[in-house]
């Protein structure tokens, strides 16, 4: 079995085409990781998944712990056999749904007690338990424990919630029990303040991590907010590792971010948007429940591979859209998680053809006018 | 292209192998036809439904007539094209859910007249509009429009409700445009009265079709009357054609129809028990909400080759419900289809052997227990 590891094949400005080596496999890079919340990517089977072209995907740890709990997955084989993945899996840490699902949280230094969404019990996390939960998952990559910042947030609340995750990311990196393949990432944070986020590089850099995240960022802040807290980070992570942008996002904000220096992301945009009948094209999006798409004969991108542009119609998904079949969230979630792989490919081809910057300037304008 | 047509290939009492030649393809038989009533297998790509070994699907007249209406699928180049299914299609001809779904009908003796239960808009259906709905749509197997007689009834009732079907389909029959390999089927009725089901057998012989359904059973009559009119009925249909049980059944249902002579099903129980968490099992069948499979590693079925038993666990499908994920419907209707595809090929291949009657003992206790 491998170490993990990451390897710099090509790079352009601070653009980045590389290779993630882990226990479970390679991931070329910059790459997307389809988010699996609760151990299923939604509405795919995991050979579906494989056919998008994703190497690696993300399951959420406080849903899993949750539901059906890590002890019965670890029970089971570990969470790559229950779901019949293959390949890597990166878990969240479960401090991000804490904040944004649980009722009743309550954080201390020790860390997060709060009310399960499900049935109402109360749960602790703490990064030690939260680091030994992604090992009973079999986790590829461990996420540390971490606050995420509200938003908007006073520059001293966000140093104080800062410090107190890059705290968690030490107990966190203490509590990881190193295998081969398998790697722990730290997580930025600092909110929109840039010498927070410089600070919170530079300390997770000093602990010492296989990978970096930048988390706290698409909360709200807008892009430019985004891109600018990446200019802020990236410089100050260890060049030989991937630099991963947590929950991200809109494709030209990926485009923006692989600029910038990042090399992974995750987003359940493409999931999500598939399911209510949005779809990512490459003329712009495209919202199939409307009337317009009912007569049309042609695909819904000419240049996809997906089953959705293969065999069907824009009539036939807006037929399915209209009548609740279960048939349309599926094909539009395989369009957008192909469309988003194919976007990722093109991304590492311009890398290494020295062309990024054609891309970069391709993708601004559409993304712009769907985003209003 | 050939002509529509049915070949004996092997017979063991009244059970038939055969296989039935189509503008679309053959089809071996007995077959069952996994029911996709919008145009779409609830849960299932073209590709998974075709993966189970069904190569013969069937479609509803008058849920695409409402939506999204069969003009539009015919400029859309007509369903096999809309849904991606190259094989054959029956479509059945909008009798029974008329009869079962639509609201404020009144039938005459032109055709039925109704209110569509999707937008309250009046609609009439006659036979001969029923046919051109078919025609429209390219359907392979075209059936006539009847009348489904209610349950329970009287004798005088059942048969001024057969007579007026069986004047329906020769008026079904003069409005059928003869295509190579396309196929016109004549609908049995009768309720639950030998007499009535003979005389609607010869009428319909008289009149002359490619093929001969047995209609408006399985509405409550039980298994015991079922069995009866079907010997009632499929001596008196002429043996070079095929003969098809509508809406029937459970597997127990099946063997005892294919002892009687029949050659083709369709069902919407495989696909909606799937979607509930009913799994069809060589060990009978399973409810996968229930706690019992929570922990449990094995395979759904050991001996099934479909995705979700191939690729998970009981303990996984379980979660998948216990969640509400979209991906245990869809796992537990492609397992179902496999378990019905996989049972039509057992039945063929003991009458090819000369053992179905095995085949029907080993059969009927299992279900009768499953069934209380």
């Amino acid at each position: 079995m491998s170490a993990f590891g990451y390897e710099l094949l090509a790079s352009d400005g601070a653009a980045r085409r590389g290779r993630l080596t882990t226990a479970h496999g390679p991931v070329e890079t910059p790459a997307f990781m389809p988010v699996g919340t609760a151990a299923t990517v939604k509405g795919m089977t995991a050979e579906m998944v494989a056919e998008t072209g994703a190497q690696m995907v993300l399951a959420n740890t406080y849903h899993l712990m949750l539901r059906p709990g890590a002890e019965r997955v670890a029970k089971l084989g570990g969470l790559h056999k229950f779901m019949d993945w293959q390949g890597p899996i990166l878990t969240d840490s479960g401090g991000f749904q804490v904040m944004s699902l649980a009722e009743l949280r309550k954080i201390t230094e020790e860390g997060v007690t709060f009310r399960s969404h499900i049935d109402g019990a109360k749960v602790t996390l703490t990064p030690e338990r939260s680091v030994e939960i992604q090992h009973q998952l079999d986790a590829t990559v461990t996420m540390v424990f971490d606050e995420c910042t509200p938003w908007p947030v006073s520059e001293t609340d966000a140093a104080a919630s800062m410090r107190l995750s890059m705290r968690w990311a030490e107990r966190s990196r203490a509590a990881f029990v190193e295998r081969p393949g398998y790697a722990l990432f730290g997580i930025v944070q600092g909110s929109a303040f840039r010498d927070l986020r410089e600070e919170s590089a530079k300390a997770l850099t000093n602990v010492g991590f296989d990978g970096y995240a930048v988390g706290g960022l698409a909360v709200g802040e807008g892009q430019a907010m985004m891109f600018e807290m990446l200019e802020a980070t990236v410089p100050h992570l260890p060049a030989g590792t991937p630099h991963y942008l947590m929950g991200v996002g809109k494709p030209a904000d990926i485009v923006g971010a692989v600029a910038r220096g990042i090399d992974l992301f995750d987003c359940v945009l493409p999931t999500r948007s598939g399911r209510t009948g949005q779809a990512f094209t490459r003329a712009g999006t495209l919202n199939m429940r409307n009337a317009r798409h009912a007569e049309d004969g042609g695909p819904l991108d000419p240049e996809c591979r997906c089953p959705a542009c293969r065999g069907h119609s824009r009539a036939y998904l807006h037929h399915l859209f209209k009548a609740d079949e279960m048939l349309g969230p599926i094909l539009l979630t395989a369009h957008n998680l192909t469309y988003y792989q194919d976007l990722m490919r093109d991304i590492g081809d311009a890398i290494e053809a020295g062309t990024f910057a054609e891309l970069v300037r391709a993708h601004a304008p559409v993304e712009a006018g769907a985003a209003s």
